[in-house]
């Protein structure tokens, strides 16, 4: 069975499913591309069993065919092709002929049956509910930049593996924190009548984030997985079944203390401040005062010692708060390229929100960090 | 004790001796700039035993001072300054600040007693011979090019970790080798009146590779050391005492077959070819004839193969060669950006000589590799 396609067009079709492909796996079988020729259409899957891909495009066959190719090795060999026409020639020994101008390429498939199951959305089959909202591409990436981020890396709290989509009435909210922050973005511009909360794993927001474009993503969320469909691709990925922390009770209301600092200025200083902090604790110090303040850090090690000022606006008395310098560093990192940030200060020892001043329109973007312990 | 840089230039000037830092050594004290302000000149050394850098800028101050101070972090510092003053205060307790109009910076210097001495060209306190020559930088860095990727990565033949510098009546030769390939560049520009062979280790020259610009290098030799003078930073090297291999003995003299090929088509093929070879082996074929040959891979344990044919212009009988792709591909890279380059060969178990077919005026070069042996 033959069909043909166009090298730049077919490497484009590898390229976005390659993504799921696992590097290293203990499932060999997870390493190929499973290939579905019918109808004139060409599938390709690809999946680590968290999240898989799947994209198709037109061919003009009239065969069918479904197999296991080799990922890596098909996907090389045809980025290595200029703008061309590749010939495959299917053959029934599960021998696979690839040709173009440049010469001819034998590889071997495998048949499709011991390949994982894929999911498919909507599945008309079940009987499970399934929540359905339409997200624009560039506004889902925006959110998705803010909070990736924040995401725990760590197993311990499997949930926080994951970013929390939470349908509230005024839109869409994320969540993301690893304990020491904490990222809260509400897109208000969703629609929606959903009442339910989300946990989609940090490698599904990922793979996703590179894939957006400015066209709108249709979201379809069952109880165990979610599907993104872009117009040319098709993410799923499974859910993190269990509950998300209760990040509300992090989040402290009576914060009555704001500092109004120039963020590019403080994140410069911040920089300067890690080389002299603490490998272990990256712990500095901001002794705040009304019209500016002061951060300062000391490698107790070495006694090497740092200082700088900045102008701020501040409206509590004088008070000395430690911070994380690698933490607070990819907070205000996070917030470019806003040019004004705010600390929401109670006390040294309570959580502080740090927020833009200006921000963006219809979304409310909050990052949160913990204070650490001063010596002093 | 004070004076002042301009951040840009004293960054200029760190950024020059860094290299020579090295990032893991049982040594600490290796990881710190060794600083000599002595009559109005700022002097930086470092060192990783193997190789040191050196360079000076003038400032305006009457002092004397010699200290050593951690490498890294005050690199990052002053990397992280914009276009500023610092503003250096050196205190007899071992602490130094520096100030700019960002904040105050306060370091520990150690004292130089425990620094390892730092050898100093053309030492006149010596008897020894001193052998002297002057490059041109971009004529060396030409060089240094194409001949660097063969040098051996292993110890167990410490002479072929290492460049030969052959000074000849015709000019100065450069030999790599690593035993699978070899390159020999002889550059017919040199003038000088010296009988010798020198060997310099790999990291001197890529050390000195990206330092070198389009201005005269004075390069001095005595027994043990090489000393590489640019307009502004000096490397003096180690010398390896061990005596470089006969490779004149590994470059046959009688290839009387050439094969003659557009390099770019045949690396673009090889890169394929690449993807079916086996990963130990990395083993190809090369299939000639007159006007065409066929390039083919074979990975035995998936039964993947691949072929290509090439036209060429070959004046021996039809043969059969066995190549490591890898190697192959890596000295047809380092003979970018010629258009066609050729093979000389004698038989399918002799080295294989490739050359440039126009090449660069005043420059022999050669590379070699050695076939390996095909199962048929």
């Amino acid at each position: 069975m033959d069909f043909k396609v166009n090298s730049k067009e077919f490497e484009k079709l590898l390229s976005k499913i390659y993504p799921a492909i696992p590097t290293k796996t203990p499932m060999p079988l997870l390493e190929y591309f499973y290939f579905e020729l019918s109808e004139g259409k060409l599938t390709v899957y690809g999946t680590d069993l968290e999240i898989s891909l799947k994209a198709s495009i037109s061919v003009p066959s009239e065969g069918n065919f479904k197999g296991l190719i080799q990922a890596k090795r098909l996907y090389e060999l045809v980025r290595s092709f200029k703008d061309t026409t590749i010939y495959f020639q299917i053959e029934y020994d599960h021998t696979l002929y690839l040709s173009t101008d440049k010469g001819k390429y034998k590889l071997v498939y495998l048949d499709t049956d011991d390949y994982p199951e894929i999911p498919s959305f909507p599945n008309v089959n079940t009987e499970e509910e399934i929540n359905e909202v339409i997200i624009n591409g560039e506004e889902l990436k925006y959110s998705f930049d803010k909070a990736l981020f924040a995401i725990s890396k760590e197993d311990i709290r499997p949930a926080m593996m994951g970013m929390l989509f939470e349908f509230v009435p005024e839109g869409l909210r994320f969540v993301t924190t690893d304990g020491h922050r904490l990222v809260n973005i509400l897109n208000k511009n969703v629609n929606h009548n959903i009442e339910e909360k989300y946990v989609v794993p940090e490698r599904a927001i990922s793979v996703l984030s590179k894939l957006l474009d400015e066209k709108d993503v249709k979201i379809y969320f069952d109880k165990n997985h979610v599907s993104f469909k872009l117009s040319d691709i098709e993410l799923i990925s499974r859910l993190i079944g269990y509950k998300y922390p209760d990040y509300e009770n992090v989040i402290p209301l009576e914060n009555e203390y704001y500092l109004k600092v120039n963020r590019e200025e403080l994140t410069d200083a911040i920089k300067r401040m890690l080389l002299f902090s603490v490998t272990g604790t990256r712990k500095i110090k901001f002794s705040l005062m009304k019209e500016s303040f002061e951060i300062s850090a000391e490698d107790v090690d070495t006694g090497a010692t740092a200082n700088e000022t900045l102008p701020c606006e501040f409206n509590g008395e004088p008070m000395d708060i430690g911070l994380n310098a690698a933490f607070l560093l990819e907070v205000l990192t996070h917030l470019s390229p806003e040019e004004e940030v705010m600390f929401k200060i109670n006390s040294p020892t309570k959580a502080i929100i740090i927020v833009p001043v200006k921000g963006k329109e219809n979304y409310d973007l909050l990052m949160l960090v913990m204070p650490v312990r001063l010596n002093t």
